[in-house]
This record gives structure tokens, sequence and C-alpha cells, in this order.
């Protein structure tokens, strides 16, 4: 039996990809090889069917199929969480059912594309919660960039107090350090429970979010060995080291953070990396260019030459 | 067997709720009820799984079971389009041939929240067109005020050049009666083929759009039958007639064309009229206060009177 | 000596065009005229250098030397609200002094472009307030269409606590009448100052909004003796000829109201009633084609028949 | 006599911040020292009232002010873009004529925040074109992050085939390399003249952006002798080396390149140079918290280790 996830969750809950064959069916062969990758780097959790696993591009058959795959394979050894967020109550209460009965840690869930202001986003989360239940633990995603909705301090800290259930919070609200810093400030201190902080944005300010707090990442970058080494790190005080670490990946974090195209470039790396089958991205989706190819060579080659160096 | 739609189809396409009992399942003795009522009014059409019809909100096993309950019992009688817009291209190709295989007359695309530039979005278009088969012909959605993405009409046109089977366009862009009289003016010409234009938004400028060369209209006005006279007017050429009906409708289509709570008011508006069991939306979504119940009552009143006077 | 606008304000508080001569420069002569015009409507004050009137495209020589213009025309009969919003706030701190000395009423202030989450919005009036001094009357601007920002009815309620020269509120969200009928329920109780609440959206909901409590307008339909008669009527009970009144001029209320175009429109409407020289609008702006013009000629034939039946 | 920009500018165009004393007056002592700075850096050329130069937040006489302080300053050395951006153009084609006639280079015009489609865009920047005059170079600016409007490379193409004005490009749509690559391969041929492309984003992507065909930058990263190596560099193939300095520095661009708040850093740093004697920002702007400052100092000090290392 999974843990849930709690209020104290840390570590790095790396962002899982989908895997397809090249004519885009799911591939789970490959999807068994990139779980065990993953275990392999020192992850503390995962979560599935985000945003970044093309979540909104499978069919209800195949999100089963793939929940359930992935949670046979992992077999407990670590939580996972699975992102939910959709356009009608009814389906997210019946999915989020179904993954915490197959042995799912929680569920995440967004505020809906275009959403505001705000005292809606705090209904509609109080709703979502007292539709699913008050026994699944539930990861807030604030991600302004890509649903459109800017939550306060105020709101994110109001969900956490009407629904007990909210215990963690996927940060990445960009330019967004001092709200990761008020967040946890403002946490954890009389009537306002504590939130396990994981943050996003494919890492880009990892080793400060750290130093601010935050209780590890949530992200899917194609090396989930510098995100746990970087958390690990900073967790222990040694905040030169990792950033030493971190710098050294850093040209690659950033190439890899583009919105959209990241996705492309997240699967490249880790076809690259042996993990699995092909890049393959579900229709309408990101191309990779000949110069992006190159590109991308170009800056692992120097990454590996960096690592080498930094010893 | 049921005719496709086709570059001069013409009249009212009226875009259908979907029924919900008070316990938000599939009402489908309703639905009945509805098509009936809505065939009675002498609509030329019907659309369903628009977005007004809730179609993100139910699941894959409730699509189905409505679009067949729908077309089972229009039985060819008018041309049925299914909207079939959403993240994946794999999820709408599959979508769409169990459609067309059930008897629809062709389905409807809008561009995906977000998208752009132009030329993303015409891209787009001929990979999903591509992916659906040269035979289903398409209905291309322009409605920017929901998708958040602006076509030109240089785009609508090179769309239509490139996909020959995108033969009509549901016209909602607003402001939007000048690119209505361009398209008209810019297609059915040279190498530019006709597309049929049916227009939405409620029907709030209907007489102006049909006076500006549209072929009918597709929006769920909940008095179809006022769309149905205005249409038919207005292509015999009676404008002053229509614009009379039209006029003491006004009050009520300018109230019901408000964004996200009109589609609250549509379906109360259906249940007063005995069409549909209960008014229920789909969460999350619009609710009426006490205040827009009794609104609703006084504007229905007040054209009730004003019908009487009219004659 | 004027009166400066406060809590009970009420009546019509028509937005001024800003007139020009065919090659664009401020004409002045028509501005007299259109000033005369209006109070002859029966407005009860005037706003100025909104964003109808085009106020980012005139240099500051000509905003102040249009600003005194009217404030010398009206010669104290009404108060004068001058719009002041702009990018910085020394800009604002300097206009409103200028104007307030040359004897305006208020300031007019909405949020900046895409400004948000709502603590800002909060933090940024507080800091604008301040910087005004507590003695400059404002009215707080909700225009989420084209500030892109969406203000909850608890912003709205504590940006007016926080700062008690807030008075007035010009309401224009959309769909807004629920939130017209909490910021009126929700004021003039406890610690909670009343508000003045004037409604813009180019009257679109004049008599539902008077009905849920609101004071009056502040648009500038072209026809401002409509709204006179209408928010006079509503004001002594009488809906029920507020409503006939308002119905005959909806479908014209309608057609001005088009975003962009309706600035054309209305300045096309008060040069054929005579008001201004020129429907000029400066570049970049909206262009009425040879359609629009013979659709507004039909619309305004339209109304003068039904005020000819109403009588 | 200044030389006007042209097709082929190249180099490090750096955006001037404009310097503000503690109680918010124009700095024009700091204003002179920042120049030096700027040229001793090996700038070739500067841009002033952009975004970054809080342009919006000036009144029109410190616009001029500053601008006269800049260009006498310079005295010829460097050519100087003006940022003329607005609402009206009528005041661009002012602000326009009286710079060019102080000695500036060229402007730089974005399109207005909003506007789209794309055909509107085109319309736009040549009915500005045609007011400026035909002997103003333009530089245009693609950055949609704080416009909201995207521009298609064919929309850029055409504004430049219309507007042989238009001689340069200031890209930082993002992600935007594709983008730039398909600019460079696309111009410089046949009827499309050749557009001189520098870029911005705070050169997030700068040495990726050199080998892709960019000629150079336009941004204000504080250590612009970061940038004008990487460019001088890159444009004599030694890309390896340049990559090298660039990475030493990335931890602090990606630091800079916080939108917003990046203003604010991007100051303080210049002012810990001894550059500008406050760091200020006008309001409504960011403001660094302590955790910010110590932050920065930790970041600067582990920048001059690693320089230090590179030798």
């Amino acid at each position: 039996m999974t843990d849930l996830i709690h209020r104290n969750s840390s570590g790095v809950f790396v962002i899982a990809a989908t895997p397809f064959t090249e004519d885009g069916a799911l591939d789970l062969a490959s999807t068994d090889r990139m779980v065990d990758f993953y275990l392999e780097t020192g992850v503390t959790g995962m979560t599935i069917l985000g945003i970044m696993g093309e979540a909104p591009k499978l069919s209800g058959e195949e999100s089963r199929s793939f929940v359930k795959r992935v949670l046979a394979r992992i077999d407990g050894r670590v939580p996972v969480i699975v992102g939910v967020s959709g356009a009608g109550i009814d389906p997210m209460r019946a999915l989020t059912a179904e993954v915490m009965a197959a042995g799912a840690a929680g569920v995440m869930l967004a505020p809906m594309q275009g959403m505001g202001p705000e005292d809606r986003i705090e209904g509609y989360f109080g709703q979502v919660c007292k539709a699913l239940g008050p026994d699944v633990p539930v990861c807030l995603q604030d991600y302004p960039q890509t649903t459109g909705v800017r939550m306060s301090v105020e709101s994110i800290l109001k969900i956490a107090r009407d629904n007990p259930q909210v215990v963690m919070l996927k940060h990445e609200d960009w330019p967004g350090l001092t709200k990761l810093s008020r967040v946890r400030a403002e946490t954890g201190t009389g009537e306002q429970p504590r939130l396990s902080i994981l943050t996003g944005n494919s890492a880009l300010f990892l080793p400060q979010e750290m130093q601010r707090g935050a209780d590890g990442a949530m992200t899917g970058f194609a090396y989930p060995e510098m995100m746990v080494q970087v958390v690990d790190l900073s967790l222990k005080g040694d905040h030169d080291r990792a950033e030493d670490i971190f710098d050294a990946y850093l040209p690659l974090v950033r190439y890899e953070q583009q919105l959209g195209l990241g996705l492309a470039i997240r699967k490249e790396t880790l076809r690259r990396r042996g993990v699995i089958a092909t890049a393959k991205v579900r229709a309408p989706g990101p191309v990779m260019t000949k110069a992006d190819h190159d590109e991308l060579s170009r800056l692992v080659a120097r990454l590996e030459k960096r690592l080498g160096e930094l010893g």
C-alpha cells in the first residue's frame, strides 16, 4: 500500500512523460523503462497525466491504461500523483475515484483556463474538493503561464484553509520567488496548516527556490539526477555545491524550459538517453527542426565536458 | 440517409442544449422532447456537443450516447453537425469517425485555446482536416471570445482554399459585421469557393447579418421560432417584418447573450417552456440568482405582451 | 464652485466624446456645442478623457486645453469627472492636481492593463490614492473587457474601505448584473461605506441595472435623453415606462455597443444630430464602411418610427 | 552627424535604463555616467525610452529632456534608437520628428496592446510608417510577452516589404529560435530585403541566437561587456569561447530575465557597479525584497569567482 502525499512530502516528484510509438500509440514497454529510469535517478515520487504528460490528448481508455501500467511498475515504491484537471467536475470525480482505488497517492488540480476573479477560484476549488471527497489529498497547481489564471498568496492560503485535503502546492508562477517565500512564511503557523511546496518551471530557479524553503521539485527535466542532487544538497544546507551542479546543467535547463517546444526537447533527450523508444509528441504538438537537434547535441556535449571538469 | 452539410446550407441550425436530470445524469427523455420541439419550430439543422452543449463536461460514453439518441430521434429529417474540437487530433479523428458513421452531416472545429499566430492556425486546420479525411464536411468556428484566437479574413479564406472539405463558417467574431461582409464578398468568386455562413453570438445581430449575406443562424436562442421567422423573411427580402419580429425579442436575446450565464438562462427558459425537465447545468457552471429569475420572468412577460401587439 | 462627486451622486454622467476637425485637430467649437447639447438633454454630470474620449491619443497640451474648454463652458452647472488612468503614478498625480485646480469634481481610475492578482490591484489603488491626496474623490472603473483585469466584489469593497476617497464605482464588468447586486447589497452597511454606482457598457442593461439598485448611468450613448428618461423613471419606480422607452432604443444601443467600432458609430450619430462638425476618430481607430453607414441610417429611421408609435 | 540604423547594423545596442533620484526625479548626472559606462563596455548603439526605460512613466517634458541629454553625451559616437510606441499616431509622429531632428538614428515601434488579427497589424504599421515619413528608419519590435500580439513570420516579412524604412527587427518572441532562423533565411533574398536582427529577452539565448544568424543583441543586461564579448566572438565564429563566457553569466542572466522584477534587479546591479546613483524605479513598479537583495549578492559573488576561474 502506497503512502499518500502529505504536508511534509519532499524530494523530487518527477513529471513523467507519456511515451508513444512512432505511429502514435501508447508505448507501454517504454513506459516501464522510463519508470525504472526515474526510480534509478533517486526520485521520491512521480506525477503523471500532467500537461507535459499530454493528458488532454489521451482517450479515457488510454489514460486508465497508462495509469495502471505506471502504478504496477512502481509497485508502491514511491507515491504517484495523477493530474485530473478538466472542464467538468463529474469526469474529474470519476477519474479520481478510479486512480485512487488503483493506488495513486493524490491528485493534482489546476484552475480552469481563464477562470477568475479570485472569489470564483476559491469557490471552484471548494466545489471540486467536496466532489472528490475529503480523503483524497490534493496538490494545487499554480501555473498562470498556461492556465491564464493568477492566484494571489491570499487565495492559495484560503483554499488551503478551507480544504484540509489540499496538502501540497505545485509552485510555478513566474516570476514567483517572492510568492514562494510568502507561502513558506505564512503556512505552518497558527491556523494556517503547512503546505508541501514543490517547484516547477523546468527547475529554472531550483537552487534559489530551495534556499527560500521549497521542499523539492516537481518538474520533468530530462536529467532528474541533477534535481535529486540539488534538492538533497540543498536540504543538507550545502548550497554552494548544489549551485555548482545546477549551474553546469543550467544552459540545458534553460533550453528545455521553452514553453511548448520544451516537451519535444525533453522527449528527444530521454530518447537519446535510451529511456524511451521514440521522441514522438502527439499532434498538434511541437516539432524540433534540424537546427534544434544540432543545438541540443551541442548543449549536451558541453554539459558532459563541464560535468567532467566539475568532478 | 442524411444529407451532408454543404456550401449552400441555409436556415437555422439550432445549437442544442444537453439536458440533465436534477442529479446530473444525462436526461434522454428530455433529449427526445427537445429534438421534437426544435423540429416543430422549423429549424433546418441541429448542432450538438458545442460549448453551449457542455461537451467538455461529458464523459466519452455520455457523448456517444447523447449523439446516438439525437440522431435516432431526428431520423434523417435534418442534418446534424457534431462539435469535435479538442486538444488532441487522435481523439478528434476517433470521435469524428464514430459520429459520421452514426449519421452526422458534418463536424464543427474551432482553433485551440490560445493558438497563434496565423500560420500555425492555418497549419493546424490542414493537419486536422487531413486526419479526419477528405469526405468529412467541416464547419469552421470563428469564436475568439472563447478561444482567444483571432483569425483574419485572409486566414479563413486560405483554410477554405487549402481544405475543400471546409464548406461552412460559423461566424461569431465580435464586432464582426464587416468581417461577415468581407467573407461573403470574397468567397464564391474565382478560385475561392463559396462558404455557407451561419451566424452565432446568440443572434444578437441576426437581421443585420442576414442583410449582409449570411445564409442563416447557428445558435441556441431559446425561442428558435424567432430565428426561423427572421431567417425566412430575410431570405425573402422582407427585412422590415424580419426586424419587427426580431426587435420584439431583442430584450431577451440580449439577456441570453451574457457570456457564461447565458447557458443557465437558456436552459431555464427551455424548462419554463416545457421542453426539458430541469435547468441543470453541470458544475462548474453558472447559477441563476433569485434576481435573475425574476428578471427573466419580467422579460418574458414583456415579450408576450409585445408579441400580442405585433400581431 | 462645482460640487465634488460623492457617495450619493446619481443620474447620468455622460461620457463625452472628444471632437476633432477633419484634419485631426481638436475642434473646440464643436466641444462647446457638444457641452450645450449634453446639458440640454438633462445629464447630471459629465466624464471626459475616458477611453471613449480618445485620451491616450491626445498630447498633454491637448488634454489640458480640452479639459479647460469643457470646464469653462459648463461653468459649474454639473460636476465633471476626468479620466486620469496611466502607466505612471507621477504623471497621474500631476494631471489630477491640475484638473482639480481647474474645477473638476473628481477623477476616474482603472487598473493598469494586465495587472493582477488581486493583492497587487488593491495595493496599486492604495498607492495611487495616496499619491493623489485624500481630498480628491475617485471613481473606480471596473472594465475588464478593456483592461484585462478582473476584480472581485471583495477587492472592490476592500479598495473602498481602505481609501475613503473612493466614492463611486463605474460598473462595466460583463456579465455583471449579479456583481452589481452584490456591491449594492454589501455597501452602505456597517463599516462598508456606500458607493455611488453608475453603469457603463453603452447602457445595454440600463433598466435592469436600475432595478438592481444602480444610481444612474455613466456612458456615452449618442441619445443621452434616453438615458436621462430611463434613469429618472426608474428612480421614480416607473419601470414599465422606463423599459418601454429603453426597448425602443435597444436596437441602436446594441449597435453602438460594439467594442471599438462603437466609438465611430457614436461620433457619426452625434455628427448627424448636428452636435459635432465631423465624425473624425484619430488614428489608429475604427472606420465605418458604406454598409455600416447604411445600417445606421436604417436603425435610426426605425427608431424614429418607433418613438412616434410610443408617444 | 550620426549614422542612421540600417539593414546591416550589428553589435550590441544596449537598452538604456532611465536613472532617477531617490525622490523620483530624472537623474541627469547618472545619465551621463551611464552613457559613459555603456560606451566603455564597447556597445555599438543604444536604445532609449523602451519599456525597460520606463518611457510610459515619463512626462513629455522629461522624455525630451532625457533624449537630449543622452544624445548630447554620446555626441554621435554610436547610433541611438528611440522607442516611440504609443496609443495615437499623431503623438508618435510628433515625438519621432523631434528626436530625429535632435540626432536619433531611428525609432523603435511595437504593435499596440491586444491588436490583431494579422491584417490589422500589417495595416497599422503601414499607417504609422506613412505618418513618420519614409526617411525615418524603423526597428520593428516583436515582443508578444508584453504586447499580447503574436506576429507570424509572414507578417514580419510583409511589413518589411511594404515599408522599406523598416530595416531592423528586435526579436524577442519566446520561444523564438525557429522564428529567428526563418526570418534570417527568408530575408536578403530576391524581393525580400535584408533585416538587421538584434535579439532581446535579456540575452537568455544569445549564443544560440548568434549561431542562428542574429546580427547582435538589443537588451539591457547589466553586464553589457558580456554581450559585447559574446557577439564579437560569435561574429568571428568562436562559438566555444562565446558560450564559455556566456555560461558563466547565465545564472545572473536568468535572474535578471524575470519579467517585471528584472528592471529592479537591473537597476540595482547598475547601482552596485557605481553606474547610477540609485536603483529607484518609478511607481507602480517592482520592488526587491531583502531575500532578492541577498540572492543577487550571492549570484554576483559566484559570477566573480567563476570569471576568475575562466581566465
